[in-house]
C-alpha cells in the first residue's frame, strides 16, 4: 500500500524520537496513542479498542508493531516494519481474565534484552488503561518506569512540508463540508439530513482527493443547546430564528484541518451581531500577534485584550496544536493558546485558534486553521470568516 | 430535551448498578466509561477526550456528573441530574502540568464525606487513562480502591424492552446502509464515495428516524485488505473482481445494531463460494444453538463442529454483547462467543454475531445482530444472509 510519506521522513521522525528518548533517559518507549504509532510506522486500522502497541528501542531504528492476529495482518499492509517486527498476541488473551495483552508485550522485551531497562510509557493516553499500566507492572518487575506523555507529541510538533501538503489538502475538503453545510440547513431540514451530507462531504472529499474520517464528529448544536461546545444533531427540524454552531474537519491520512463557524437562520439581534463582531475583532488580534518567535500566551492576551474592551471575556483556551489524529480528538493535547504557555511559535507548527463563546441565551464560535511560517501565520483553512447569515430560504420562507 | 427512557427505567438501572456494587463490597463507584455515563445519567457529549466522570454513592439515588465547564451545559441539557448534582473542575485543568481534573473529583468526595470509602474503578474502561488513575491515588489517600471494570457492563447486559425497541431501529438503518452499500459499490466507483454514501444512509435514517453516529467508521476494506478486519476506505476506485467486505452498524440514541456481509463483484471462483457456503452452515449452526440457558461457548462450539467438518477453523470469538456504546468500540466487553465462556444465555441479552474469515488470499464476513428471547432468539438486523454479488453493472460493464 502507497504511504502518503517517503522512508527518510519516517526514519527522521524515529531518529528524533531517540534523540528525545535520550534526552529524558529513556531506553526503551512503549507507544499505545493511536496517533503516536501511525506517525512513527504508518499503522491506520480502527483496532484501537484493543490494546496494542509500537515499542520503540533507542538504539535500533525499526520498531516494533504488537497487537491483535486479524489486526497483524492490517500492520503487513499498512506499516513499513519487516515481518518479524510485527506481533500478535494470542486472540484468547482479547477481553480475558485470565490473560492480558502485555504478556506478549512483556515477552517481546525478554526477547530483545531491554526488559530491565528505563522504559518510558504514555501514562495519559487514552488507550493505554490503567489495568493495562498495572499489567505492564506485574509481568516487568524489573523495570524502571518513567513517564513518557507527550514525548512523540513533542516531536510532531514542528511538521514538514509533505505534513503541511495533507493539511492543506485537509482543509479544502473542511472548507467543502461547511459550504455543504451552509448549503443545507435551512427552515424544515431535519438536524440529521444536515449532519448526514456534513459527513458525506468530509468523506467524497474535493478535487479527487478522498477524505479521511476525522476523529471528531460534525459538532452541531442548534439553539439553546449552542451553550454547550460537543453536542452533535437531535431529531428536529431547524426554524427561522435557529443558532447552529458548526464545528468540523476535512482530514487527509489522518491530519486534520478544523473549521468552526456559526449560522443564523434570519436576521441575528443586535446584541447577537456585536457579540460577532467583538469575537471578529479578537480573532484577528490573536492572528496578527502569532508569529514565530512570540510564545502561546501572547496570542490568547491580544485576544483577551481585545475582547476586554468589549466587556467580553472568555474562560476557555483560544486554541491548540493540531495534527495527526484518531478519536476521540484531533488536537496534540501539547502547545495551547492560553495564559501561561510559553511554548516558544516556531516555523511548521500548525493550530486550531478556536474562539468559541459558549453563553447565554446562544453560543457562538469561529475558527481557523493555521501554520507558523518564518514570518507570520498562514491560514490553511479558507471560508468567508464572519457570522454566516441565510435570510432568503428557497422554500419560500424568508426572515 | 426529551431522553429516550422513562425516570422509572433510569432508576431501575440505578438500583441495579447499587446492587452489584453492594455485592461486590463497593460503597462508591467512579464511571469513566461514557457508555455507562450514558446509560446512568442520560449524558450525551463528545466530549470523552478530556476526563469526566459520573459518581455513584451507593446509598444516594442521584449520581453527580463531573466535567469540563464548557461540558457542564450539555449535562443540564442532556442529564435528568438537578443542578447541585452537575460540577465542573476549572478550565485551567486541562491538559496542564500543575493541576488535573481527578482534584475536583476528590474534593467532591470530601465533600460527600466518602474519601475514606471502598472505591470502586472502571480500570479498563478507554477514557480512564494511568495518570487518572495515579491522580486519584494522590489525592484520595485513604481511600480503598476496588476494580470495578464491567461492573455497569454487566448490569446493562440484559436490555429492557425500550432499548430492544432503540435496537430494532438501529437495525433498520443498518440494513438501510447496507443496501445503500449494495446500490452504490460497483467498478469504476471511488471507495471514498461508497463510504461517503453509507456515512450519509446511517445518519440520516429510515422511516423518519434519524441515526446517531456509530461507534465504529464503516470497515469497508477490500480485495487483499480482506485479510484483516479493520480496514477503512483507500484512495482507489473498485474493479471487477473485487471482494469487499463491509461492516458497518445502525445507531439509535447510543444503541446500535451492526452488520456484515461481502460483496464480491463478478462471479466468485469455485473455492471462494465454497468458503461462503461453508460459513453460511455454521451460522444457521450457531443460530440454532443459540437459546435461552445455553452458555456462550456452546453457541461457538456449534459453529466450530460445522466448520471442523469442512476443513476450517476460526481462531477469534464468533461474537459479543452489544448495545450502548461510544467510540472506539460498540462491543458491551461482557460476554464472548468463544471457548471458555460460561455465561449463560437469558432473555434480554443482545449479541453481535460475527462470522469474520480473515484468510488469504480474501477474506469474508457475515454477521447478525441477535436478542435472546423467552424460547430462542430474535434476529434484528434483516438482510439477505449471503455472499452478495453484483454481476451486472449500470455501466455497461458485466462480468
Amino acid at each position: 500500500m502507497e504511504r502518503p510519506f517517503s522512508m527518510a521522513e519516517y526514519w527522521d521522525r524515529i531518529h528524533n524520537v531517540q534523540q528525545s528518548m535520550g534526552r529524558a533517559g529513556i531506553e526503551v518507549l512503549l507507544v499505545a496513542d493511536p496517533a503516536n504509532m501511525n506517525y512513527l510506522v504508518g499503522y491506520d486500522g480502527w483496532s484501537f479498542y484493543v490494546p496494542q502497541m509500537v515499542v520503540v528501542v533507542g538504539w535500533d531504528p525499526e520498531p516494533y508493531w504488537i497487537g491483535r492476529p486479524q489486526d497483524a495482518n492490517g500492520a503487513r499492509l499498512t506499516t513499513w516494519l519487516s515481518a518479524d517486527h510485527i506481533r500478535a498476541y494470542p486472540e484468547t488473551y482479547i477481553q480475558s481474565t485470565d490473560h492480558h495483552p502485555m504478556e506478549t508485550v512483556a515477552a517481546l522485551l525478554r526477547e530483545l534484552h531491554v526488559d530491565q531497562r528505563r522504559i518510558g510509557l504514555e501514562l495519559d493516553a487514552y488507550y493505554f488503561t490503567a489495568q493495562s499500566y498495572l499489567a505492564l507492572q506485574r509481568f516487568l518487575p524489573a523495570a524502571t518506569w518513567l513517564d513518557a506523555s507527550l514525548l512523540i507529541n513533542w516531536v510532531r510538533s514542528v511538521k514538514s512540508a509533505a505534513e503541511l501538503a495533507l493539511m492543506r489538502e485537509a482543509a479544502a475538503i473542511a472548507q467543502y463540508a461547511m459550504e455543504t453545510a451552509l448549503a443545507v440547513i435551512e427552515p424544515g431540514v431535519r438536524e440529521a439530513d444536515a449532519a448526514a451530507q456534513i459527513f458525506r462531504a468530509e468523506i467524497e472529499g474535493v478535487g479527487g482527493l478522498p477524505g479521511d474520517y476525522p476523529a471528531i464528529v460534525p459538532l452541531m448544536p442548534s439553539m439553546e443547546r449552542t451553550t454547550a461546545s460537543h453536542l452533535t444533531w437531535v431529531d428536529r427540524s431547524y426554524q427561522v430564528g435557529d443558532v447552529v454552531n458548526l464545528e468540523l474537519a476535512g482530514c487527509r491520512h489522518r491530519y486534520h484541518a478544523p473549521l468552526a463557524r456559526t449560522l443564523y437562520l434570519g436576521t441575528p439581534p443586535d446584541d447577537y451581531r456585536r457579540l460577532a463582531d467583538v469575537v471578529l475583532a479578537g480573532v484577528d488580534a490573536a492572528l496578527e500577534a502569532a508569529r514565530p518567535g512570540a510564545v502561546c500566551e501572547e496570542v490568547e492576551a491580544a485576544w483577551r485584550r481585545s475582547l476586554a474592551a468589549s466587556g467580553y471575556e472568555k474562560a476557555s483556551r483560544l486554541g491548540y496544536a493540531v495534527g495527526v489524529g484518531y478519536p476521540p480528538d484531533w488536537g496534540e493535547h501539547t502547545a495551547s493558546l492560553r495564559a501561561g504557555d510559553r511554548t516558544l511559535l516556531r516555523p511548521g507548527m500548525t493550530f486550531h485558534l478556536i474562539a468559541g463563546m459558549w453563553v447565554e441565551p446562544r453560543g457562538l464560535e469561529i475558527s481557523e486553521t493555521l501554520a507558523v511560517t518564518d514570518t507570520g501565520v498562514e491560514l490553511l483553512t479558507h471560508f468567508t470568516r464572519d457570522l454566516l447569515t441565510k435570510t432568503e430560504f428557497p422554500t419560500g420562507r424568508s426572515a
